[in-house]
């Protein structure tokens, strides 16, 4: 018997790879699925790319339309959704796409978002390393069997903690010095039309934003570092770039060799951590990954070298921001909440070329 | 009374650029082209952009064509000009666009190049900061006055070591632990027909190479550094990643603040370097730079953050690869050698959007 | 039971697409795949977006190799793949996406492909309206019944033809003075290193080729409008555009309406002949497709629109070029051959944006 | 002496084109640039890429501030300029680069753009033929000479038109039937926000609109086909698609042959007519343009091909639309209206690759 779906904010982007996802998964049903302005519309003028859900009209985002469904998914702006959430009283499982409930400190809530706090859910990166107290290493996964309320990563954000968790985990890199570089498409940024997303604007040249600092993902990053065990206070220099590509994310980003390191005992680490997951590929020593070969898939692919000159190791992540960054994260921890084999629905081929 | 130029490698995308921008040089007269495999057909068939030249046939390229111009231009792969440039007997300005003779250490050019190793020529970057032996900046464009000979830059080393010589001259960076992430357009791989540069495999996706500290501009930055006055060795992790845009070249570099450095002085340094500069601008502070803003031009954009979080300065500068990374640095160069103004023929202004 | 399936030229992007799709196909069984310079490798190098498919090597093209399997998929260069599939003999079925079965006149073979002409098999678009000899409309998909060899149809070719069938089969539009206009990207060229399919040719710009009525897809439009009950001999103008995506068809058709043909009853030629499509969409008034739409997934969009001040029918059609335009309609194609229900393994739904 | 120059609207994209031109231009003095909602701001913040520009802050869109200036450039949105140019008393020269004043039907202006319709004034389309009242065929340019109000045309309309008259005015093709598809790149709409024309929404895709003989510019096209002496009526189906390049204009555009005229002579047509412009090339035979070919130039490319099975001539023309198609054409015209060389200021060689 399938669950009930309910998906908030259907007619963005996030939204409509939900929904994209949730039509091939067998064990969820979309029932219902809410716009904003477009509220009465049929779905398929907002997202004409999903011909199977013709049939759909848009709702009104409220408490009412969306609670008593097994679970509702959440693709709103940020701030929008922490009030909401508080009101469904009938849902199994909330999953929330927007970043209200991703931080469990206020004070960087505060620095970063401003409005008020709401208590982080659990995470959901389940290949994120997570050191225990007993200092074994477990996996963000063990948080999320069972949860009833998720939040899903920031697209940038996962795919650089899940680039440097292993090296912190294994304690072969050095917390400090971090830098990440990522050549980023502008679905991520959604569907508002806002000049400097314009077409125009953006093709044929390379866009940097939020540089030296600012980008709201940092705190969630570091958050994740430290939930993987570093030793010492992360720093990381973030800087996103905007390409002309509309989904997509590659991350370059590098660390510090600890000093006596043997290069295998490096690659080593990241090897072992993904050794076993089905979403998150290490490729073989002198291959780098595509962005293009994860598009529509829930894949993380991550090539790294050992820059031996430099003492640093480079981590190239590449990931689908809409698929494996946003919504394939969504539902592949939905499965894990509700005891579903974690790989249901999602496929690990991307759209080439 | 104009100079006699020659253009050697007509038909690739430098050897383009470089007769895009001499067919509005004032001073400079295009008589001969040459080309390989398109030696004896009409330069209009490779160039079909340059319409003012449609008159023009591509000729063999030996010494004997070239020799006699009062300026030969080379735009030939790597390792071809050295031979060819030594056999030129009456040529009173040479500027090799290629890699030939940029670098002095012929251990460097073992190392990344293979083959025979030439003199260094004068480094056509005029606006790199260069450290005396009596401890006082002079700048590289003393060195290209009266010069005969002159090694134009690579297009993405230019850009790198413009973006850290201020910080190094200044002594308000540390020269280890650089980090530098490129955006770099496909021009600047050549004109020959290779299936990963294939249109098919580039759009819609951001493509890495030269991972892991392999890149062939890397000793050419280390050089312009040291020559910048690093106390120390500087180490450089450098990874540039293909993203679909013909031209332009984003290069985020980061460096770590000596500690004690206040935001100021740092910000200072940049500000202070370039100042007089025509075609290198500092932008003000929280303006970054986008390379559609440099496409045609000749000018260099530099946009500096001080991430007092990870104790770096982030340094995100824009060109042209082909114009300002190649061919017109390669004009510009000449003008100074020449004793002309040195803007001359060469615009600010890029095509934009 | 899985039908045994092998993939012939399984290295380029016809080959990549079926893989992709037939992955995905719960009935099909990818059990081996072949290639030519790349035989001897592992698959995952020529088609690193196959995450699922890691394990596979390519094999030699050889009859040997490919015998014995149920199904045989050929995605080969034109003229390779006539004589290779002469000496199959236990294949229960052939889908040929290349061009070597398509056409029934040897003529139109000799005049657009030149060298030995091979037999028509069962031609792959199953939407395609055909005249039958009684004068009734039947569809294509009735000669694909219980086929045991289907070639695959030419992309632009099966496109235009599906724009122009449902008035022409219901003499609602003239089949004189055909014009279409196509937007196309370059993975329908292949993935040989050719120079004028570099990225740095393509990106930023509109390139038109075989102008003026040469390219080879004319006569299997032409011959699929006589199919579908031309009154008189269709003439067609069709020109190609290459523009800047790596896949996806746009199709601008136009066509002179009958005069004193209600606007009514020409749209209704169009809505009826395609109601009860899987796969062929025509969207309300006043909408057009998008190929974005489209990209990943089965289907044909269309939009139509009558300009009366021309005295035209303008039908706009998008597909992928890889998927519906080859894979999918191979596919297709085989699940009717094979008696599975036809949408077995196919998605409607794009990938957007 | 130069002339002094205002450009009102000099925010947008139509206006930083004039701007990059006019920088370039040795007899005009860019002296006052408007905005609207940035008014006060620094020209620089709206056009990054003009850094010669940047000690140019614009004023308001007020009679009082363009008045006294030898010449204005307009480029403001449609609608905009009629009311204001009528407010100038002290303007030598007023060039319009919105519609107000391109149509001489106040019929067409009313069905296509509504508002108040203004008086037409002289075409800015120099090399357009026409046909004069004694039969002979004159250009375009003899009304520009000495003219004090200029409209600038439509991209897509004198595109579309050069691509046609020649034909026309030498009666070889038929003004019925006449059938334009254009590949257009989204700077033609402007740089207001809109979710249509967001880069996620363009890039990676071909997006038609106004299909079905709904698009402003053909009015503007029909009245240049009778103004070179179209024998009938002209119907026009024109179909423009978006595609993923920020500037340019690629048309395709076919029209029946007249029965029996030889090839030889329908070519002709287009090269006697063009032989002596300066900025309109016809290709030799074979060869096609591409719009990288025009980036940044004043010129128009032509590519002719006779398809004698559908008897029909196919032309493709190509350039850029805010340079040869909207900014460059308003120079080029005020040259010739002022008495400077025509030429002056303009460039025919695109920026590419």
């Amino acid at each position: 018997m399938a669950f009930s779906v309910a998906v908030a904010g259907a007619s963005g982007y996030a939204g409509g790879e939900l929904l994209r996802l949730l039509a091939e998964h067998p064990e969820f049903e979309i029932r219902t699925v809410t716009g904003h302005s477009s509220a009465g519309r049929p779905l398929i003028e907002s997202q004409p790319h999903l011909r199977s859900l013709a049939g759909l009209t848009l709702q009104e985002t409220t408490p009412e339309v969306l609670d008593g469904h097994d679970i509702v998914f959440f693709a709103l702006p940020h701030g929008a959704s922490g009030e909401l959430t508080a009101q469904l009283r009938n849902v199994r499982l909330a999953v929330d796409c927007g970043a209200d409930h991703r931080l469990r400190d206020a004070a960087d809530w505060e620095a970063f978002y401003g409005g008020e706090h709401h208590e982080a859910w659990s995470y959901g990166v389940p290949e994120l390393l997570v050191r225990a107290a007993d200092g074994g290493v477990t996996r963000q996964r063990e948080a999320l069997v069972g949860a009833d309320r998720i939040a899903a990563p920031g697209c940038n954000a996962s795919t650089v903690a899940l680039s440097l968790a292993p090296g912190i985990a294994a304690g072969v890199i050095e917390p400090g010095d971090l830098v990440s570089v990522l050549a980023v498409g502008p679905s991520g940024a959604g569907k508002a039309a806002k000049t400097h997303l314009l077409g125009a604007e953006l093709m044929g040249t390379a866009n940097p934003y939020a540089v030296g600092g600012t980008h709201r993902h940092i705190p969630e990053i570091i958050q994740s570092l430290r939930a993987a065990g570093a030793a010492a206070a992360p720093t990381l220099s973030f800087t996103p770039v905007l390409v002309p590509m509309s989904r997509g994310i590659l991350a370059t980003t590098t660390a510090r060799i600890v000093p006596g390191t043997p290069a295998a005992r490096v690659r080593e680490a990241w090897e072992s951590a993904y050794a076993d997951e089905p979403f998150v590929h290490v490729l073989p020593e002198g291959v780098f990954p595509r962005t293009a070969d994860t598009i529509g898939a829930n894949t993380c692919l991550m090539g790294l070298a050992i820059d031996e000159a430099a003492g640093r190791v480079v981590i190239v992540a590449a990931l689908d921001n809409l698929a494996k960054g946003t919504a394939g994260a969504a539902i592949q921890s939905a499965n894990i909440a509700l005891g579903l084999p974690e790989t249901t629905g999602l496929s690990v081929n991307g759209v080439a070329p």
